[in-house]
């Protein structure tokens, strides 16, 4: 039994998953989900890290044949972990390492990056799947919530999962291979708490240009994303549920610029009709973004795992966005809502809800098939 | 053991569900659900029914203690019907017959009449529950496909039901008493086969006008029904199936008047524009005339068991609607479609389909209690 | 449409369920799921049944092309039912009458006679299914239980069924022709009150002799069972609840011999090692009966969907057997017990009960197919 | 934030789980589900271990306030694993610490030792739980085939669980402490393979004496258990698999004494009785040891995970054991077989059937409580 070392970039039968760099020495993953797979010979497995934060330390997890095995902590450092040992050298395993963590917008420098692989064994392709999707959300297409006891609240990267989540159940169904565009706290328009910076469109076009500084700088994250090198076949929108909050929410005043931003109620407790302008305006304007960036998708809006306020807003936008563009290929679909058996940890989705979500995405869109 | 014979019009305990006329000499039955409840002390107690029909024959079903223990085809005739017997006399039973079948608008004859209740016991007053809901829907709240085998295609009494239905389901999981609107194949602005004397909401304000002919006339289901005498806390409205399934079947051609009506789609395969505004306007027009007979009702439309073609702009509508009057007591909700593994017969929801669309409507309609 | 009426001796294609005599005209319906089943074209079909009964009124459940539809008491008399009408008269339908409510042998009247068919199509056989199987058992085989509200203590027909049963259940998943023998409150060695007459297998030779009196005698129940006539392939017997019961009630004395008898616990509160050998006895000999009235059947001995007090003695018992005999096809089998979520009435078995019962044995059984 | 670095022998206030001797510099883990347990305030802990082994590495999970949240092999050597981080440092936090593979009888390096932890926070006792449960099985017991895809068949540590067990979910289910003493492939009497020398019972009074060599020597693995220090309420014995299968396997010679053992069958296939005898006699003993070093526990053998073949002649030997001894205290209970759905790797019971088995057993022992 020979070990190599082969660098990633050596290996051109590894498929790299979620948006990234054309880097591959290391390969950096930025988003959740974001990852590689690979199918090998031989009877043992590692991968090199190294592994970058200030405050948000990255976590993953891994699966054997489809099947999950594995999920820890990353501490900082450039060091080896071993994957799988004592397999029949003769089969090719399939190995998927997915990042659990999301791109952390608070954290400039929270990063892993995939520099080697130790084997014995020899690469073959990754057939690809049957369809892509590409996932774009909040802290629930982050799988915020479902890791952690029910009554936990700290914010930390422990209770994020990727492969928990009803993105990786979704896509299992179908036989997708997915990418995830979130970020937990944010929304279509401005944060839960009123901050107009935390609205996704504004970072749909670049690789992952939420990640703040110097770093993602240099690591390319800034830079355009190169939306021909991966065209999904359906693009799943999760978002609603924090400019829902928003209103209930107390002005956000930028520490910098003394800008202040509220969405606001009327005195009778209805939304004020201008500020929902401005959010059904923030919907029609990301699906017609989202339409220019990918030519040929279904564009699916989802909404419901955690209420539908705002889900007559939204469906009338998405409804006036399909009718004054034509666009046939935008759709809406409500998700079941988390309920006192379903729930997770910090309030938010569990398992149970996102395995319920992923039966009628799933669902859904296999109407479309 | 004494028997007695008691007329329903003297038996002041017994509570009545379901729009019918004053009369109690007999009780007419007209709608899914319509009934009667009572609780009785005694061992035995047996109904006297009169039944009439020309095509389709009504069934019953009825709970005792809640729990659901018979149901049965009703020929022709008056006659005698046994529900409970060698029950522990000292005991109050509930018992609640429901009617199964819907109103049948395509025989003006089919009708439940009952005259006498036979018991050796006493009668108890009826606690009112906690909540009042009104259903209004099309064969999936009349319960079609309810009952018989998947294969089955005959449009007959037999496989309609009032108890399975996600109607029953929702009202038991809120402790609520409920009625039932609805008829098979109809819609908010036409039937599924184009037809615009199909419109449930041009029936909505009298007792059962949708049944034809001088039977009907003379039992009183034509004259304007007594909205202040029930008023429910949640109106469901359950519309749009019939609608959607229009504008892919032939015109319809009034046989007398030789008048014509499709809803169309366009060469490209998107809705009319000018039809699906006719379409959204009955169903604004629709919330209005609910409005002015339920004035502190909460109207919640939903749709989706039978997919979601319609949704966004079912959407628009209620959502215009609740802008343009102020109305903030109107919302969505969107429920679980029809599985393969949750159809029932004649291509209809089955039981568990409406199991999952009781649990979603009862947790949603739980967050305004 | 022209209607015949066909007396079931003359409809050969008509296929009898559950043991009975040979006679035809009409024919009695003893057990627990004995009935017949017919397919038939034609758009309607009722029965004509003639009903006796002193205190216990059968009940009676039926399915429609195997789907259940319909389930009423069934008062004294001789009367015509409705079973289905309006369905295609093109298609062959099949209709299958149960008899709810089990032999009830404290009533030597309750009887259902079958006497005609009026119908408008015609008959066809009715295919043999792949499997035969007889079950053996007290009032959890007799569906005691499956209706009813939780809270009911009656012991009245009403809460008998056949179709919500683990027997039904069980011949469904397997495609098997069954046949039931029970009755509630007996057992292997006696009753749960220590009655030695209510000994199941005191009365399995014959047809139905556990039904007292001289209505019985004249039926023909009292008669030799032709075993020969239908030999299953599986004898599931599910006893031993009632004996295990008969250690904490009282002495039965008869009323007319003044013979007495009680099954006892030793001071210590152990089994009473002579009567544990009496019950292990009569295990053992019922094994025997049953082989030598089935030579090639797999005789099942089920237990524990009310406690399994008696496993350690029932094993031992039919080891025991197995051992002195050499017969190698007896085995045990643990049903799955009665929880607070799968209780029914009477504090029996509920619906879901039986049906996870169903599951383990079928599953048990498929290994041998 | 001040970490600082205490060995374990320092923290009083850390429960040990599983049979170990008394050394705590370090603590070493021998069984499945052996660990450690500490209530820590502070933000952060990690956990010094050192790992050994030649052949089978070992793997460990982790709770945190009782959920699982954390996975991974364990390469060899010394060093630092972190277990949480940047949680809420004035709250409490459980933190349980699982071996998630066997004593390896075939690897006698396979050890984790537990040095030291480095935290910022300060320990406080864990509370007792209600019950001590002890589990002695086989591979169904370690868990074996609870992790990887089900067409997997390499025999290797990746795919044994501690926490996905019935064993943990049974614990969990009854707020119970519990010990596992368990051996892949072994039996009562003899393993799988017929070698004698696999009987669980002959290492039951030792620590841990199924590790072969110099370092279990070293470590104190053959010295004898304490009993008293731990006596469990109950002992849960789920063996027989691997006897009945080696009536299938070839004769086992042992490669050293050349002395040979296999069970055999008659030519009718039955199972040779003097085998039988042996079997049951293993049976009988095994229990008299278990009753001999825990006097209070009740004792209850389970089977039936993995098919049922010896179940009538279990319950004969714990039958007899019981009667001969006068031992009321022991009882039998089968448990789920494996399905189709709920297979896992290996061919071994899955989760879903664990989880099954969980709930058979949680409500067996509550009827005790």
């Amino acid at each position: 039994m020979m070990f190599k070392e082969t660098l990633v970039k050596d290996i051109p039968e590894l498929k790299v998953h979620g948006r990234t760099t054309v880097c591959r020495e290391p390969l950096t993953l930025f988003w959740t989900a974001g990852g590689f797979e690979c199918n090998v010979t031989g009877s043992e497995l590692w991968v090199e890290l190294e592994v970058t934060y200030d405050v948000y330390e990255p976590w993953f997890s891994y699966t054997v044949n489809g099947d999950w095995v594995g999920r820890q902590m990353l501490p900082k450092g450039r060091y080896w972990v071993p994957l799988f040992r004592g397999m029949n050298p003769e089969k090719i395993k399939n190995m998927h390492f997915f990042k659990d963590l999301q791109a952390m917008s608070d954290d400039g420098n929270s990063y892993i990056h995939v520099h080697t692989l130790r084997h014995d064994g020899a690469f073959s392709p990754v057939a690809d799947r049957r369809l892509k999707i590409e996932f774009i959300g909040d802290s629930i297409t982050s799988g915020e919530g479902l890791f952690g006891a029910e009554q936990e609240q700290d914010w930390i990267p422990m209770f994020f999962s990727a492969v928990r989540g009803y993105t990786y159940q979704t896509a299992e169904k179908l036989d997708a291979e997915y990418r995830i565009f979130s970020q937990s706290g944010w929304g279509v328009h401005n944060t839960w708490d009123n901050n107009t910076r935390g609205a996704i469109p504004r970072y749909y076009k670049e690789i992952c240009s939420l990640m703040p500084g110097s770093e993602n700088e240099r690591l390319g994250g800034n830079a355009p994303h190169d939306f021909a090198s991966w065209q999904p076949d359906f693009v799943v929108v999760n978002l609603g549920t924090n400019d829902a909050a928003s209103f209930d929410q107390p002005e956000f005043v930028d520490q910098y610029t003394k800008e202040s931003h509220k969405m606001r109620r009327e005195p009778d407790g209805t939304y004020r009709k201008e500020d929902m302008r401005s959010f059904q305006r923030a919907v029609k304007d990301f699906l017609a973004l989202i339409r220019a960036c990918n030519p040929g998708a279904n564009i699916i809006w989802c909404y419901g795992m955690l209420g539908i306020d705002l889900q007559l807003y939204i469906c009338e936008a998405v409804s006036a966005y399909a009718r004054e563009t034509g666009d046939s290929k935008v759709s809406y679909l409500q998700l079941p809502d988390t309920t006192s058996e379903s729930v997770g940890s910090r309030e938010h989705p569990g398992y149970l809800c996102h395995k319920q979500a992923a039966e009628v995405l799933a669902g859904y869109i296999t109407k479309f098939l």
